[in-house]
């Protein structure tokens, strides 16, 4: 009887869309698998990484709509690895926040497969860096929280208690709850003049972005921005606006739409 | 009289200290740049980047020894662009996430140079990485927050805040008030039994890591970890010991530090 080998899963973070934002590691790991099972966020630019034959398998899942479960992208992925293939999994941002990479890697190390986790830049971070701000600025606060605003079946963040940390606030999923997400921090006693901004595909040719306050938050979807962007809502977004393409076209200095 | 054009700054994120965990996009700047103007925190590794003639240029700071000041630091960038060299200002994990990589960009912008921020990996998410947790699961919280516990004149987190946030914590330049923390998250209200964890040099080969509670937070510097170390705490902790290597190693499920 011939035992076969399992394969090596890699658990992928390929950060916010940007090829450029890969990691070396990632790279490595993109070019190395045989498969890849790839999420709906991931954009298509990243098969630049992909060697010759490899197997690309959709396993998008996408907000509310579910088009494969996370039992059978937990199948899928052991069934390859089982089979002896090297697996990418490949994900979006950092697969350590958000996403569900804990899940994965822990039904798949429990089933004695060999999980080597690789980690990417989130998309809250390329948002700001699109936006031209830091998280964290020592004259403003003494850190910054991430957040998802999803809450299916999972209750609802402490709004209160995000609000009075004086942390800045990235939200991710949120677009669709944004008059939400404005009510609670207005209710949590944050002020409406408090400055906003949102980026829709931070890092990508097709990026979009907004800077306002939290009372005008819901301009951003007249802005444009839809699924999937971040929204960034302390006193650092304020510093939005030190931006010279901003600056050059003459803009006050914060709460207006970045110019394209 | 000849004009001479600027050099490009990038502000570059370099990660937790890995090379392989640079970016692609971060690999071809600090190939491209003339100079480098490189924190203490960034390892001698980095260098495999440096193109040849690259010169570089240590303008360390850490923790309460400055032995270069911010000032410094803004000036010889300033200097060295001006006389139209490329110049990569090198900075441990993200340069938007604490270090002052806004300020830095700001002061740079001023002064009418073009700024390339370059996202990295941020050590926190190195330090989850190798505890084999993620920072967000949805069994157990919503978010993740990053904060500095370092105060030089900055105050103090507000620990209440954030120990109701129920986010998990990931802190910061927390090793030399590692005592007070504790004592701030109890007096908070938080579980001397809540899961916390401690890595130091995340990522690198000589990195050290220790899993215990909140309560028996200060064990992990008689286990040697020492400055730079990330202090993580939040329920998530506990899944650390899924990791393979600890399970083999027949150790308890929770709260014991994990073999190196």
């Amino acid at each position: 009887m011939i035992s076969r080998k399992t394969g090596k899963v890699w658990l992928v973070g390929v950060g916010p869309g940007d090829p450029d934002l890969v990691t070396v590691k990632a790279a490595r790991a993109l070019s190395e698998a045989q498969v890849w099972l790839i999420d709906d966020l991931v954009p298509d630019f990243m098969n630049c990484y992909a060697s010759p034959g490899t197997e690309i398998v959709p396993v998008g899942k996408r907000g509310g709509r579910c088009s494969v479960s996370q039992a059978s992208i937990h199948a899928q992925t052991l069934a390859h690895a089982l089979a002896g293939r090297s697996v990418a999994r490949v994900k979006g941002g950092d697969p350590l926040m958000f996403g569900r990479g804990g899940e994965e890697a822990a039904f798949l190390r429990g089933h004695g497969l060999e999980v080597e986790v690789v980690n990417g830049i989130s998309s809250g971070l390329a948002a700001a860096q699109s936006l031209g701000i830091a998280l964290t600025h020592r004259a403003h606060c003494h850190g910054v929280t991430f957040v998802t605003a999803h809450t299916r079946g999972d209750g609802e963040p402490d709004w209160r208690a995000l609000a009075a940390s004086g942390t800045t606030l990235v939200i991710y999923m949120g677009m669709h709850r944004i008059a939400t997400i404005r009510e609670s921090l207005l209710a949590a006693g944050m002020r409406a003049d408090m400055p906003a901004g949102a980026v829709m595909h931070a890092s990508c040719a097709d990026e979009r972005r907004w800077v306002g306050t939290l009372g005008t938050l819901t301009e951003a979807v007249n802005a444009g921005l839809a699924s999937p962007s971040i929204i960034l809502v302390g006193e650092v977004v304020a510093t939005a606006m030190e931006q010279p393409a901003a600056a050059a076209a003459g803009l006050p200095l914060v709460f207006s739409p970045l110019p394209r």
